[in-house]
């Protein structure tokens, strides 16, 4: 069977926690007979060891991986000179708390971000987690965190060809 | 009027807190002529008691109800041996609960149920809290139950021949 | 270019948080000329100034802005005899969560908006977040809030015109 193309451009792709977005959007790169995976995630604990193994292995060997926790733009620009195949990066909100903890200029590396990716030749998958239908936060930290999400996805969906929201393992197209 | 039928197979309803989920699920079994009502909830506190009445009473006369906190299965299969109606579980979310508090097999209990869903005769509504649409939470235990339900759901939610999410009381088509 | 006309009756606009609800609500009022804003919200600490001037800001010239934390009924009938145009109200948890903290009749001044809101012949256009899908909170009152803000969007979706969902800036129809 011939793989489906992707299409050029980004697809953002978002989900609650456990929602099968991760999947769904690697499901997309393999029909497509492969790509770059970037993993945001650093194992930090034992929990996020367990859930970056488990990831890696349902990946399989279609995939280029690559770990970056915080350059993100970098590796995108490297890659999209390189490669033609779709790039998936897993996830935006892992990113985002990188560089937090790390504390970067995180209003520059969302500037740098969305002033990239219209200009990438790549097509670009960027899953991300929709945090922001719960009760409002008690912790200071996670209400920032929360907001950032937001405003990012706002401003990722803007740019986006296509933004899918996976519901208990099922896509819906919101544009 | 002729009570509406409804059809064979799984039908997972899904919602947040307060969406509306619990009473869109019951109006179809009232407008089919009424079921069984498995209530997996259990009044560990008065909060809990008071939601439990205040189910009961929107209920009303056209239901059979069985109360069963953890042998979810077991109440299935002897339901499809004697009876038709359609069968309506309120809630998913509770039933996990009550396995974590009780300690028991989690993964196992969910393969049995998976595999038991599709070979049931009954016309099953499953009513469940989608809770994986906000922050991280700090508390592990919080954190396991938010990966069981989304996991759960992910796989319910492919062996449902319908999947509605509901939204402020109004459903959403998913599948 | 003429206005666009907003059809008279209740639009309920809900998000999750830094959705862009606002903003798709505002920039429904703007494109048909403007009209009244009543910010329930209240500068009780820092962030909450911040996000008020924020929103100011971002509101511009087109509007008439009423500030009210608690009579939101008695401003809309107010309104109702003085003015033609559109009213925007941001937000309903707001709202709700200064009735809480006033310790007033929630649930009667929820009775009120719904008789009053059917009567009105204002278009209204009401702002609120959806905060009810994630893990249930460990604190009563975030509990309790979060009971009486689904019943409140229950009631209102139900007496609405049009129901949208605002999801990373994209607004989704549910009504």
């Amino acid at each position: 069977m011939a793989p489906k193309v992707i299409e050029n451009g980004v697809h953002l792709i978002l989900g609650g926690a456990r929602s099968g977005k991760s999947k769904f959007a690697e499901d997309m790169v393999i029909a497509a007979g492969g790509g770059t995976y970037i993993a945001t995630g650093r194992a930090w604990d034992d929990e996020m060891a367990d859930r970056i193994a488990h990831h890696k292995q349902r990946r399989g060997p279609l995939w280029a991986t690559i770990e970056e926790p915080h350059d993100l733009c970098g590796v995108l620009e490297r890659l999209d000179q390189q490669s033609e195949g779709p790039v998936l990066v897993d996830c935006l909100t892992l990113w985002l708390t990188n560089l937090m903890i790390g504390e970067h200029d995180i209003e520059a590396e969302i500037e740098r971000l969305c002033a990239l990716l219209p200009r990438l030749a790549l097509p670009v998958l960027l899953v991300s987690n929709e945090v922001g239908f719960g009760i409002v936060p008690e912790n200071a930290m996670a209400r920032a965190f929360r907001d950032h999400a937001g405003r990012l996805h706002q401003r990722i969906a803007a740019l986006s060809r296509q933004v899918t929201l996976v519901v208990v393992g099922i896509p819906m197209s919101v544009k």
